[in-house]
């Protein structure tokens, strides 16, 4: 593995630990820069383009936290990350992740990415969000029985 | 710490990573590849040595697992994963796996590795698989039940 | 990211390993040398600063673990490991860490560190560690109420 490689591979996790770190503290500004200008992000059913969509879901996510979910926090755990690099500046990835609240786990599934370089740093050209499986009676289940998504 | 340990400790994360993956999603075939020609598999109870009887033992855990277990999905998630390099082409890992299905956490052990490089990359020169816990009347603890494994 | 950064990050991302690998099975001489020589660990309301201290620290934890704890093993799953290289031979970290035991999980919070290199490697120049919850009835509860500490 060359160093090239090497850098790439470590910056793309450094870049899926951020977007967790960032999502479960609500710094949501810095959250968005973690996509290309025209990234996409998917959560089950809902999907957007670019990062003014983007900014507009996760502020959505955050006000249905807040809105009388009954949770304090939100801490997501990946695992199990398999990077793939394509050619130079993009490449794709899978890994897993766990959602645990001061309840402990509430649900958890799958992220499946495309990464690229753009204005400098590896960002997130596409991610898709997977459910797993959801605990009953816990945060997601209830937010997904009210606005019908879960991630 | 050298560019060549850096590389070593990189491609044995992301063997680590395959291995789940592959494992989660039936892919047997490639998992098998992951493991030395004369690798050997230790699961509880069972033990075995190079790849044919390593896949006949993955072939019939998937077989288990389809056989009216009534689960839906395996999600092996690895963490805390210490790796020592030994001498060149040769290295020890040691790291902690929980398995959830579509209903939760399942069941959670350890890993004891020994990697090697063969016909260019690294690959398992023996993994040993320890159960740690499981959830009563969990998908591993039927399973254990049935045929005396839970790996 | 230069072959230098990439070595740091790698070297604190093992240095967060071992010390779980090592705290889960009571190396504690070895886990004390993960601190640098004045080096300070938190723990909810204690903190400690020195290896001396933090030597005590771990022997009153392991010793409430055996006391009647009732529990056979401990075992720590981190995640989200967020390193941010501050300057030569300084560097910050934020992490999850969840703990099963033979049960199941027991309880989850995160570690704030700081990283110094010390005679040579990484260090934690400080670690602080939190928690945001735990299963009522589980060891860190019992723990918790017995002395007033729970991670």
């Amino acid at each position: 593995m060359s160093p090239a490689e090497l850098a790439a591979r470590e910056e793309i996790r450094d870049l899926a630990a951020r977007y967790n770190a960032l999502g479960d503290t609500g710094r949501l500004e810095a959250l968005c820069e973690l996509f290309a200008e025209d990234g996409a992000l998917e959560l089950d059913g809902r999907a957007c383009e670019g990062r003014r969509e983007i900014r507009a879901l996760f502020e959505s996510a955050a006000e249905e936290a807040r809105g009388g979910s009954g949770i304090r926090l939100l801490r997501h755990f990946t695992a199990t990350h398999v990077i793939d690099l394509v050619e130079e500046g993009r490449a794709r990835g899978r890994l897993y992740y766990q959602v645990l609240t001061e309840r402990g786990l509430d649900h958890w599934g799958r992220y499946f990415d495309e990464y690229r370089v753009e204005a400098g740093r590896w960002r997130f050209g596409r991610r898709r969000v997977t459910v797993d499986g959801l605990v009953a009676g816990g945060w997601a289940e209830r937010t997904q029985r009210r606005v019908g998504s879960a991630a």
